[in-house]
């Protein structure tokens, strides 16, 4: 097929460049083409042709083109001033578009007019990884991103995802992902893998998008267990035994990565969870707990710098609970990002454990210390008004109780 | 699925009234709710409250749920200027955002924000469909369609769609779909559609987005032949025998459907044909001939407006060709609207007939006269330039001859 | 495909027939080339030969054709008896082989030969249509059929049998067999089709070989009722009002239909009744009536040779369960055909309803009533062993008495 | 499903165990049961009984068991000599039938009965394995094997089977089982198993049944080439680059393996081989040449036994070419096991390459000499005609010229 689209898609090209000149035009030269009468009948080319002309750029062209999309294809402020006082003086259909229109740069159109090939969204996607990539140094390029950003929200929008299982009846090339995206506890083979997707009490699950079918958006590895996991380790052992998981009665959500960079700020976590945990519950009717087992990655960094009198041994879980629920930003919010994260969607502090994670990575982040959130379906939304309205962090009493064995120094 | 799920929703449902009286509030103050923090853990239960509200209002809540998204979830022109201002002043990644924001009425994000529910994005086509009913009445919604329209532009991009072959291993349920949304040539019974679809020498195609993967977008019929066909009778003949597909030298493009009034203004068909004629010319290399049989629905009106002599009989055609050629509407542009779609796309004016379709549609609308427009992949970026720039009908020599019979009466 | 496919073929074709001029040979002669050598290189080919000269033959060709396998290739009893022997006198795996081949025709290896080539399989259960409609005036055609049937048991073997949901969403190009099909209460038109399976209260369900992947095999239609039902036009009526699926107690089988008369004495009704309750019950937990609503095809033409006595109008239901308990064939067993497969199945005659299908083919063979036979799963083996040992019919108990209303006149 | 199904499939066996206690009954007499009346309504049950049974038995208890197939449900020489007489005397449909019955033994009907639940066809494929184990030591079972193999040659006809590309879309649980199954280059690791079916130029093809979807029965690796290859090496190397599949000129079957021990003696290779090149020649019509590199297993041990002058270095290819050439069984088949496969689908040799395999087992089997051999379309119905008849073994001049400089010491 890729042969002989690409044939077809030749034959486009060639009229083009009959017609135009395309390889003496310039990127922004082309752009414009595509954005103008160009764009109806030779849009596919156009876009083909620009995408490809990006893919083989070097970094100072790639900066180039994002200044060019940047500073070229802005809004005219005189334009939305105009526009906006004509819509003012007589609101009609007519001049509030011309306003919507003045108000929305060009670039926007050309990254929808891009996205009209074949495998479009993908290579947009991972365009937007570059520019983010070039932000901090170029924070000139900030509004470029602002519309990407916006445009990808309305692309990705929860309406258009696909939740998909992921097991060892997946292809490779998707599950070849799920090891190189594993960003919570890593997966050293395909072996590990088979552990984490095969056994009757696993599960994992992926948001996807229709137009990239074979890239996982966000995932969430879940394990079917029988009471709350304690140990990251023991969950994950070689040679475990497993369970059915008609018998199991708590879903561990012991894993959650984001796979795509290039949509940093649109999240999918808060949906993934829920939607993972209804469809466990239809399916699996014993299930009445879901929890996550969740990393602490700022306790030992926190460590360092509060003002805590030495702590006996013993107390790793004390100083983890009182850490998630009094160490705060300057905005009141809980300081641990995976905290907020649970916090925010809904979830309570549900128990803390010293040594549940043994890694190199979970000693130096957290001592070993790890948390399970509660995801009590019947309090989520009344959790979340609480935490936002009074960002109140609500845990259980023995965490409480742990947390309140910490007494500030002075 | 659709039942457990629907008991998992009103667990959801049952703790958002529980936090919230739903029934008390009214259908703004739920979207307002959307719009907020409940939206970010209760989106769903909220959207599906809204859309289900939607669908048991009658006409006059429909218009005033419109009249809020309009008036209510509007632009705040003072906003505008004051960040355009900040924006002019400091131009920054923070000083865009807030123009942007503030440039983008929430009507928009509410209707996003709809679309996070299963099926919602079907829903809201629909809604479309009645605001546009509702637009001649009250031209005030205009701004309201500007902004959907907007977005289903970009939720409908190209990039998104998906071709479908048609046929009669197709669902039941998407082939009643055919048979409703049938536009030019009428499919009286399952029998008839059966002869459009199944034979060796027939071809069916549609565009379909992802998340309403039952309800075709766009949807054209094709014949196989040998040679350019004169008469759409001839072609749908009961009984007649069909030929190999691989012996045809003709691809004839002789009905093309839009589906959805709710996408109305968002354009498919010039993709569309362009896409199932490189299909089709990869997988049967032997078709040379890409060609329309197209009606020509202004003839006969205009023919009781024009100053024409009293034509013999038998000038049926080169009345059509001079119609086709000479009528121009007050801009210019070709005055029948289906020579504007095709010589829109590029193609150009190969052949008219008389006596091509006798139906008593054909015979009120053009006299039975039909019209071949023809695809020439190598000419159609060339063809639309001219007709974009100089609004230049191309014809092929015959129907510049037959045209030139015709001399208007002075 | 099929023409490419069609290419290669062809070229192999010529290939044999440069070989062999397979023109010039007759049918027998090619059969035996695949029963030979060539069939090991030329096998798709010679098969294909074979069933494309078969698919042009007249009557009398087919009928020679039959002859040719019924006696050309039949088993030699020297052969059988020679190898019989020497297996006797010196059992090895050798002998027994050599036992095992002689026993089996060389039509059977013909048959599974020309199944080598795509769509054979339903080519040759069509032949087998043909080889019953002769059997009657050529009962000497009987071994071959004893042989084929034989074949068609092990290939169409239960466990390789793929039970599909037929519904709205299935291709169109089965449900028109569905409705070519239907044996018990005709279906009209597709609009009727859809009243049958799109309903949320409808299932139907059919066996399908992976062979013939668009020929469902035998398919059952079922209702979803609150209650038993009396009547097969209630449950029908055009207008009715569906329920829900999850609240029906009662899964009512109203008509099961065989599809393939070339695979007539393989039964697979026993086990699509089980498995397609066993499904229900699985996936709607609050079904717990599995009842069949069926015909009693038998009671007029036994009426009229039985002694009864003239029975007072309203005396239907009673002639009817009368007539299921007590009509009995020579060997014992019930009159009836559909008793007999039901009760053969381990159901019970659970009550009888006159007036309950009033069309004229319901009328006229058992005056309008019908029967519910009653799966109860926790008894189908215990009734089963009973009827097959003892010719017990059980029945309820409101049966028996309505029964014993009808004595025999002396 | 398989927790519900397994719920149902309960509830049946607990009603059979109910009617007849399964747990005291032998397996023989279970299997009696199937064969009986109980098997119409309980077989399904009854099967899974037995096959659990199996499943969980040791060597002794499998060995008894395939005793028991083979003594206990054997035929009666009697009654095949009766039921023969019978069918001479009076030859009908009846007699006919009573003697075929006569003739097979039960053991085949108790086969295909226990085939009737899901999964059990591999079961039963993992038994012949047993089977074949044992028969070594237990030659009286080989009448049971005869048996078996009779119903699995008929069960895994061609045209059951189907053809499914094998690459890095597939299933993990596919590809796992190349990586365990490739017997002729073995794959190391998943990175390996990537190199041979991922990139443009690799192909890998297998038939599957449908009642074993996840078990390959036979897969075949191709590599698209430029040219004949002469080293597997270089084919398979780590970091080559890839060609278009779309300018290949050559096909290389460079590795086949069979997969299912217990299909042992049926054979798939000639029919997959063919299959391949026709969709290959189909796809990629640049394909000229359809080769093998083959290994050459026989040639070491062979040389070390053959009277053979010393060979002078730079005779390896020489001493290959003679070998498969002139090196005979006492039938006059050619001595090496490959040979005789590829010249008996047809195949000529074509080309021989000294180090073409230099890995240990290619050096121990042939001092790293290789073989392609040819599949020309148009010539391998000839060609098998000529090596069956005459035992001719076709070679190119070159590999003719080559086996020449080999001369037998007298």
């Amino acid at each position: 097929m890729s042969f002989f689209s690409g044939m077809i898609s030749t034959v486009f090209e060639r009229r083009y460049r009959g017609a135009v000149d395309a390889d003496a035009r310039s990127t922004p030269e082309l752009a414009h083409d595509l954005l103008g009468n160009h764009g109806e009948v030779s849009g596919g080319t156009l876009a083909r042709l620009i995408l490809d002309r990006y893919a083989k750029m070097d970094r100072a062209r790639k900066l180039a083109f994002f200044e060019f999309m940047t500073n070229g294809l802005n809004i005219s402020a005189e334009a939305v001033t105009q526009t906006l006082q004509a819509y003012q003086d007589a609101p009609s259909k007519e001049s509030y578009r011309n306003f919507a229109t003045a108000c929305e740069p060009r670039r926007q159109e050309l990254t929808r007019r891009l996205n009209q090939v074949s495998g479009a969204t993908a290579r947009l996607v991972a365009m937007r990884k570059d520019l983010l990539d070039f932000l901090p140094d170029h924070p000139e390029l900030g509004p470029l991103d602002v519309d990407i950003r916006h445009l990808f929200a309305s692309w990705f929008n929860r309406g258009f995802l696909v939740l998909r299982p992921i097991n060892w009846t997946s292809p490779a090339e998707i599950l070849e992902k799920i090891i190189a995206y594993e960003a919570v506890h890593a997966i050293d083979s395909w072996r590990d893998l088979r552990r984490r997707v095969q056994p009757a009490d696993r599960r994992c699950f992926g948001f996807f998008h229709p137009a990239m079918p074979t890239e996982p958006l966000i995932f969430v590895e879940v394990a079917l267990t029988k009471g709350v996991p304690t140990s990251v380790q023991a969950l994950l052992a070689d040679g475990r035994d497993a369970i059915e998981a008609e018998v199991a009665d708590t879903a561990v959500f012991y894993s959650i990565s984001n796979c795509q960079s290039g949509l940093a700020g649109i999240s999918f976590g808060n949906s993934l969870i829920k939607q993972v945990a209804a469809d466990l519950a239809r399916d699996l009717p014993a299930l009445k707990t879901f929890v996550t087992l969740s990393p602490i990655p700022g306790l030992n960094k926190w460590l360092k710098t509060a003002a805590l009198p030495a702590a006996p041994a013993g107390q790793e879980a004390a100083l983890a609970a009182h850490y998630l629920l009094e160490a705060k930003r300057a905005d009141g919010m809980p300081l641990d990002p995976v905290a907020r994260f649970h916090l925010g969607n809904g979830a309570t502090v549900h128990a803390v454990h010293a040594g549940a994670d043994t890694s190199e990575n979970g000693m130096a982040q957290s001592g070993g210390a790890m948390v399970n959130y509660l995801y009590d379906l019947s309090q989520i939304t009344h959790n979340h008004e609480k935490f936002v309205s009074d960002k109140t962090v609500i845990a259980s009493a023995t965490v409480r109780t742990l947390s309140g064995r910490i007494t500030k120094r002075s």
